[in-house]
């Protein structure tokens, strides 16, 4: 099969033997995946990575040893694959688990290929209603719909979304069934229209002026997301949020940031770091026509085009670029 | 009357005359106050203060022309007076009104004087069974066990006290009972026994050794408690917590801080600010015997020789340094 293997700032294809599926994994033939923010990152020497990244996928069971009744059936994946053993793990969060693989990220290869093994533990069928290009979106939408697990969010509440990225678009189009007033905050007009076209509320702000359009609403909201991909973006969040108010942090950094922490002590701010998230609640909200993802979608390409497609999801605002493998 | 006057790194003893209680006020004689690590920073010029500090005392009415029948009460009292008309104070919430002054911090003159004035509401009558100088200890155990009052702590969780000063013990001290396995952590051999004469578990880690001593209990905590007073605190608090765990911060520092969030983000910590507590519930704490303060009382200086008791106070490890005012 043909996979796409990262290795310090390269990208090459190469051809391999199939994976086989160990105890209690499937083999499964992708039909379409994502390319994400982390990939990027991955790319860029994240965590060192090397191997085949890709960790939003689609794709239908081609074997399983264990159950071969699931053969053929179409899924996606939560990509945490706990050790099955610690305390994490027996509770049913493996998402937590300290010696987890991650699909694409951590100690598995991922999806960025013509075949990856997972295992069935993971897998979730995909309702027939939604065709491979909206079910590649259940791990990011997932991710995005984290945030209402994590905290109570009141339809009454003042949110505020920040960052009309790829993710901050789908925590706004996610949360908003929960909150129907809820804000998005970005600098990208098109983008702020994307979501405005399915009723959220959105308000432009574009880069350089913060410090013109922000401080009319310090203090404002019970609940900040913070999803602008910026190193800047926390303590912009933070000066949004009212006293006892919360912060869910989204954006994911490997450097330091240097924050002043006395409004979130004196203001008794709460921050929450918020990252993977349930995939049967995305598939639910996907099948059941929650939010419409597919205006999220900036180009697909054939898989065989992958060079094309990584330039293009790595342009400056970008949104979803999808593989297609001919499904 | 005489009174501390705190500008820019100096501390005179001035004389003035008594203040006047405007409406709604009382006239409070003081009679015990204790130096906290924050009169320290507002003498080092924490938010550019001038004036006169002390927020932690105990005073009796002197002078309460909207209800003379309070004349002769001993009391204590909440620091954060509220302009009564915004949201947070309609629901009865001042710490948190955004125009508050606080006692002896901002916007009002605080307890290192003969007599001071307060708001009657803000004013907490002291039980008769708590002498004066367990009742100044009200307004930091108020501070401590405001952490209970923001997160539920249940009686198995592994929970942590980062920092074996005055906060850090009190906080181990006064959240104990909630908690009887929490475990202090500290560098001070001889404060450690002081928690431990009462009940709390504690863990030497003496200064530089941390390396040695946390990795061990690295992702161990439900709750970590970062009361160290020092910067790196947090970081240290992040890492002993579990996936899905919280921190609790009560460390403020006026100079911005350098952090690593990505575990924060893939752990998703819960980090929450803490600040000022329930006066109320510290009195009644104090008043039934769930914790001795009295251990904490490193010294007790007549109000005449403040300039000998602040410097007391400032020595490196000093524990709480009371003024009597010869009540």
């Amino acid at each position: 099969m043909r996979a796409i293997y990262f290795s310090q700032g390269t990208a090459v294809t190469v051809d391999q033997p199939n994976p086989e599926p160990g105890p209690g994994e499937a083999l499964v033939r992708v039909l379409s995946a994502g390319v994400c923010n982390t990939d990027i990152e991955l790319f860029n020497g994240y965590y060192g990575f090397a191997g085949v990244p890709g960790h939003e996928f689609v794709g239908r069971i081609a074997r399983s040893p264990d159950d071969p009744a699931l053969e053929g059936v179409r899924v996606v994946a939560d990509i945490n694959c706990g050790c099955g053993a610690c305390r994490f793990c027996l509770a049913g969060n493996r998402r937590h688990c300290a010696a987890r693989q991650v699909i694409g990220i951590k100690g598995r290869p991922g999806a960025f290929a013509e075949y990856l093994c997972v295992p069935a533990a993971n897998l979730h069928p995909v309702p027939d209603a939604l065709d491979d290009r909206e079910a590649v979106f259940a791990e990011p939408l997932a991710a995005a719909l984290e945030i209402g697990q994590q905290i109570h969010i009141g339809s009454n509440d003042t949110v505020a979304v920040l960052g009309d990225g790829k993710l901050g678009l789908l925590c706004a189009l996610g949360l908003r069934p929960l909150n129907p007033g809820l804000l998005l905050i970005g600098r990208h007009e098109a983008k702020l229209a994307l979501a405005a076209a399915q009723g959220v509320r959105t308000l432009y702000c574009p880069a350089g002026k913060e410090d013109a359009v922000l401080p009319r609403l310090r203090g404002f909201f019970d609940l900040a997301i913070e999803a602008t991909g910026r190193p800047e973006g926390l303590a912009q969040a933070i000066e949004l949020t009212r006293p006892e108010g919360t912060v869910a942090l989204k954006t994911t950094s490997r450097l330091p940031l240097t924050l002043n922490l006395a409004k979130v002590v004196v203001d008794e701010i709460n921050l929450i770091g918020s990252r993977c998230g349930d995939m049967a609640l995305a598939l639910d909200t996907l099948a059941n026509g929650r939010l419409d993802v597919r205006p999220l979608i900036q180009a697909v390409y054939p898989f065989s085009e992958f060079a094309r497609a990584f330039a293009a999801a790595r342009a400056p605002g970008a949104l979803k670029v999808l593989l297609d493998f001919g499904g």
